[in-house]
């Protein structure tokens, strides 16, 4: 009990010094915080061996306990690691600073002006799992943005996101930033998450990062509100009117560029009139690459060994080797099973029909509809984003990959000379 | 517990007629949804004696009841209210459509164009007390900018909001759209908003629209994102270099043009070296209006008959003739006050100061930050939004008045040409 309590007092701690930080943090030039990723980028370097031997503890503690060598990996610091950390931070402060920018200032009927300016939205509140270097990526992305962030990494990071978190407030503390703006949770107590999500009155956002379990767990016990995404079930559609070469190679690219992450496509759809022609070759290759297929009757009967699909299959996000293949009458059915079973994270149809594109653009409503793309381009960094603190598929404030743009807000502004309402 | 069921029952066939309604409208071109606006204002008028005859039954009910003067005034549909409805329809369907426009389209390195394109958010659920005007406003709102809608109002209007809802529904089908786009629940029984608020499955966003209380339950209550704001404690700041003039003409107009709206001030901060330059004649023309002022000592001692404030009054919006003054060192001090005290609603500053000008819009956390304006210009109409289907002080979604765009999202839309990732 009085553990418990000790932890919530801990946490309104980091609550009450995150936010006095932010309140700083949203005027700082962006010269200053760039100064800072910086320094924080050299500090990394220079604490390379340290960063290997806390993260040694990790790795240790982990393989005690038997942790799966999968996580193991991802919870490994190497110089080729700790590097690319530096790099990245050095990355962020070379992006435009989002902070200040004013937009739509136009004057109005009544004499004043009216417009919008960019802001941070305030604490950041950051939970994720194993891998270390998140402690650097989020904490330089939410700097960058003006905001403050606590930062809760997973308990088999613990002594390998110290290390990193102590680079950070040295660089914070050497450019005259409050050391408050990016705190690590220094606590492995999992009251510490509950509490954390719902400390409204000190955060503004949590973005939980981590598998499917976490992320759901967070969101309904969340009183604050979670940028976010739960799964990414998504799905190409070959329509009638596609090139049959760019077909297989988005289809084929799609999958099978990396499996377990969430812009892979774990649905294709097969416009009836088409499948023929793509289906044979894209069986060949995706077997070659020991896929595992699983499709509806008539694609059964155009792919040898390919297994019958279970009602199940096209709700399930596979991560793996694994995909679900469906042969449907054309455009309209394929909008209406994605609407049905899209995760509403990435869908991309290949056709070269202008007025089916068009459609398929403005009816499909998921964070990213594309048209003749691999559906791995969704990604902040191929979008331009510069880095992405996360993807949401939630309709409300952010969608998509998630930059720095989504780590502000727009607050209006008018300027007047003295009027007033009548 | 079987009535529980019914209710249960009844909304969730309700949110499944709208998520189908908003499938279709999502794709519905601007000219079919400015016809149904204005057909739909043609309903209204044309039945103008019918909706007062329905409306006389709910303030019939109301006066059996005993509801508040104010109340029964404000429930009362007169031939005037009624026009002002029409009118207030045909005026969004004049206003741009938000839906479909695309932004930011870009070349990338890997050849993809990437843009935004904005959606409707889907179904908009809308809990209101008393007025039944809003269930036209807020009906127009959503269906011009694409969104199916399911409306609670008040168990007080019930006659008038259904009859209202039969002009909006007979307008729908006239022109060809299915009239589940636009819902009213036609049950009074409370456990229907306690449903309508975590049918987080069929409805994308709630807006509650009524007093402190009905918001405060809804937000804690719903599993759903809430567009709201809970309080306005606006402040005007008359720092030093204020043109006294103005600093007069403003302070006046925001607290004394009208008592009872959010945007109205509630706290006034002057510096210490403009007070004995303008609390006198403040003081004189505020107490002339029958405004009471609870003031800090040192504005006691300038304006004669001015009470003591308690340290409650920093912190109540009173939407009534009474008004807290303090006098403050200057602009850090002043931010400091808004900072712990002010609801994020809207700030404004008198000055002809440059500096301290700069340094207030950009510093104040507020939704609607202003310089040598009246408080009472935060409002939809007044900075160019046509209509607003509320105002909004939470940092995510929207900020400030919410238009047609607050009822929108951006998705990334991606042009390629069998682009894939390597």
């Amino acid at each position: 009990m009085s553990a418990v309590l000790n932890i919530k007092e801990y946490m309104q701690g980091l609550g009450v010094n995150a936010k006095a930080a932010a309140s700083i943090l949203k005027a700082v030039e962006s010269d200053k915080k760039n100064a800072a990723l910086i320094v924080i980028a050299q500090r990394i370097r220079d604490n390379k061996e340290q960063l290997i031997v806390e993260n040694k503890k990790d790795l240790e503690r982990g393989q005690m306990q038997g942790l799966e060598a999968a996580l193991l990996d991802r919870l490994a610091l190497t110089p080729t690691r700790i590097e690319a950390m530096a790099e990245g931070l050095e990355q962020v402060a070379a992006l435009p600073d989002p902070v200040g920018e004013i937009s739509d200032l136009n004057y109005r009927p009544s004499g004043i002006q009216v417009g919008k300016m960019r802001v941070p939205l305030g604490v950041v509140g950051i939970i994720y799992e194993s891998r270390p270097n998140v402690t650097a990526d989020a904490a330089a992305l939410c700097l960058k943005s003006g905001n403050a962030t606590i930062l809760r990494g997973g308990s088999e990071a613990i002594h390998s996101n110290q290390a990193i978190a102590a680079c950070i407030q040295e660089g914070l503390a050497e450019v005259g930033l409050p050391i408050a703006a990016v705190q690590v949770v220094e606590t492995t107590d999992r009251d510490a998450v509950g509490e954390m999500i719902t400390m409204s009155s000190y955060i503004d956002v949590i973005v939980p990062r981590g598998g499917k379990g976490l992320i759901q767990r967070i969101s309904s016990e969340a009183s604050i509100a979670v940028i976010k995404h739960l799964d990414g079930i998504c799905h190409v559609y070959i329509d009638d009117d596609a090139d049959i070469n760019k077909a297989v190679k988005i289809a084929f690219n799609s999958k099978a560029q990396r499996y377990g992450v969430c812009n892979a496509m774990e649905t294709l759809l097969v416009s009836e009139g088409i499948a023929k022609d793509v289906l044979p070759e894209l069986g060949r290759q995706f077997s070659q690459q020991g896929i595992e297929l699983r499709g509806c009757p008539k694609t059964c009967a155009l792919i040898p060994g390919c297994l019958r699909a279970s009602d199940e299959d096209w709700s399930t996000e596979y991560l793996a080797p694994i995909l679900a293949i469906k042969i449907v009458a054309g455009l309209d059915d394929a909008i209406t099973h994605i609407e049905q079973f899209s995760s509403a994270h990435t869908e991309s149809i290949v056709t070269e029909n202008y007025s089916v594109a068009r459609r398929f653009l403005r009816e499909v409503d998921s964070s990213s509809v594309m048209v003749n793309a691999s559906t791995r381009f969704a990604d902040g960094f191929e979008y331009g984003l510069g880095a992405e603190i996360g993807i949401s598929t939630d309709k409300l404030h952010a969608r998509g990959p998630v930059g720095l743009e989504g780590l502000t807000t727009l607050k209006y502004i008018v300027l007047g000379d003295g009027q007033i309402r009548t």
